[in-house]
């Protein structure tokens, strides 16, 4: 964990982190100037399934001491996008010069944590197998806004038999703040997916006759929620490009 | 539950005992030849999800002492099959006539104690709202042998919609004691079922086109396994007529 923590923060890790430092959990990253910060922190808190939020910052600082004694926001994310009015300004692998003395971190739970513990169970990942990103959606479920902060539930898919789907249930809902149990499984047409074969995020994958898509509320909420807020200013990680913090994934375990 | 419990002593109580003394355990009656016993009991251990023993009784001896202090199982049950070579043979309200002094008492737990806390979680069950027993089906899946005792897995089956049954199978899932988490959920035909609306036990209910099927192990396949193994003698709660215990449901709770 120290070193590929190292190695992101000298610039020589610059992609996505699936698969770095297995038993650590990762988190999305949100950076937001603090007038914006109360706003976006009641938009997790009303949707906690997909924001769990792990970690915020002091304004203007940038160290995490609940994730890791260390950890230095302005190095430590492979790579960032920096937007400004919802446009995407720059992609940077450091942020220190666009950092400022008003800037609030949000980390918010993924679901690397509860995928590593799938996995620990003996249940297979089709994007995993097929070295895919994980397929995304666009729900036509509402989430619901605090401030300039809405927008639609986005939610992740891994294609699964009956008895493996029973068992991932089982095994998420150990996991209340990385997304925990699914939202969904079955018809995706009754949360307002048109076409799984054409994700709005990640990649598509297949599903089998006798599988069920199992959906899950997904990190990129929040990110979805921003674009549609357009900010006059943010930081995000890239997507697949997560803050690796010091916590262990079977911390994160309810019992 | 001490009064329902005297009422069905009386022989005043003679038919089915779902919604009485809602809050205490309820039990599935096979009462064997000693002769028999050993196997039996091999049988629900290699079986556990559709076959989990509450308790067994000393050979001979009437009472279970683990289950109630005052319980009788000559009297206790409301209404008794009593089967000889597998056939039907008497249906008695007490079994004082039949008894001998090599039987032995096999208690198994019932879905009645999980539905209880699927209620408690504002779950509601289409069987329960219609008035009508629960729709059971023999599956594809065999159960392990031990024995002359063999036969397919039975599973009860309660419609829900996915948000609906991904809560069941959390809530179900804190009692491995009376069937625990789904064993199958979505197409009846991966299963072996062929016709939804024709159960093999129960009562068919509508599965409406936002619902999955969602199936449990039930306490039915043990006396599917003696109806295939035809013991010379053998005597059974009547469908739905159950012992009630002096357990509380929420003692079955593993978290």
């Amino acid at each position: 964990m120290a070193e590929a923590r190292a190695a992101i923060r000298r610039g020589e890790w610059t992609t996505h982190t699936s698969g770095l430092a297995r038993d650590h959990v990762q988190g999305n990253v949100v950076i937001l100037p603090q007038a914006l910060a109360g706003d976006f922190l009641r938009y997790c808190q009303r949707n906690l399934k997909p924001c769990p939020v792990l970690a915020v910052s002091e304004p203007g600082v940038p160290g995490l001491p609940a994730l890791g004694a260390d950890i230095d926001i302005r190095t430590d994310v492979p790579r960032y996008r920096v937007w400004r009015r919802g446009e995407l300004v720059d992609e940077p692998t450091d942020i220190a010069t666009h950092w400022r003395e008003d800037l609030v971190t949000f980390v918010i739970g993924c679901s690397f944590s509860f995928e590593q513990a799938l996995l620990d169970a003996g249940l297979a990942m089709r994007h995993i197998d097929q070295n895919r990103n994980v397929a995304m959606y666009r729900t036509s479920i509402p989430t619901a806004p605090a401030g300039p902060f809405h927008g639609p539930l986005v939610v992740s898919m891994r294609p699964l038999r009956a008895a493996a789907a029973i068992r991932a249930i089982q095994v998420t809902s150990r996991f209340p703040d990385v997304h925990g149990a699914p939202v969904h499984l079955g018809d995706p047409a009754l949360i307002g997916i048109r076409d799984l074969g054409r994700p709005d995020y990640g990649d598509a994958v297949d599903v089998m006759p006798d599988e069920l898509p199992v959906f899950w509320a997904c990190g990129v909420t929040p990110q979805a929620a921003i674009a549609q807020a357009r900010p006059d200013f943010c930081i995000t990680h890239a997507p697949g490009s997560m803050l690796i913090t010091d916590l262990l994934n079977h911390q994160l375990a309810s019992f």
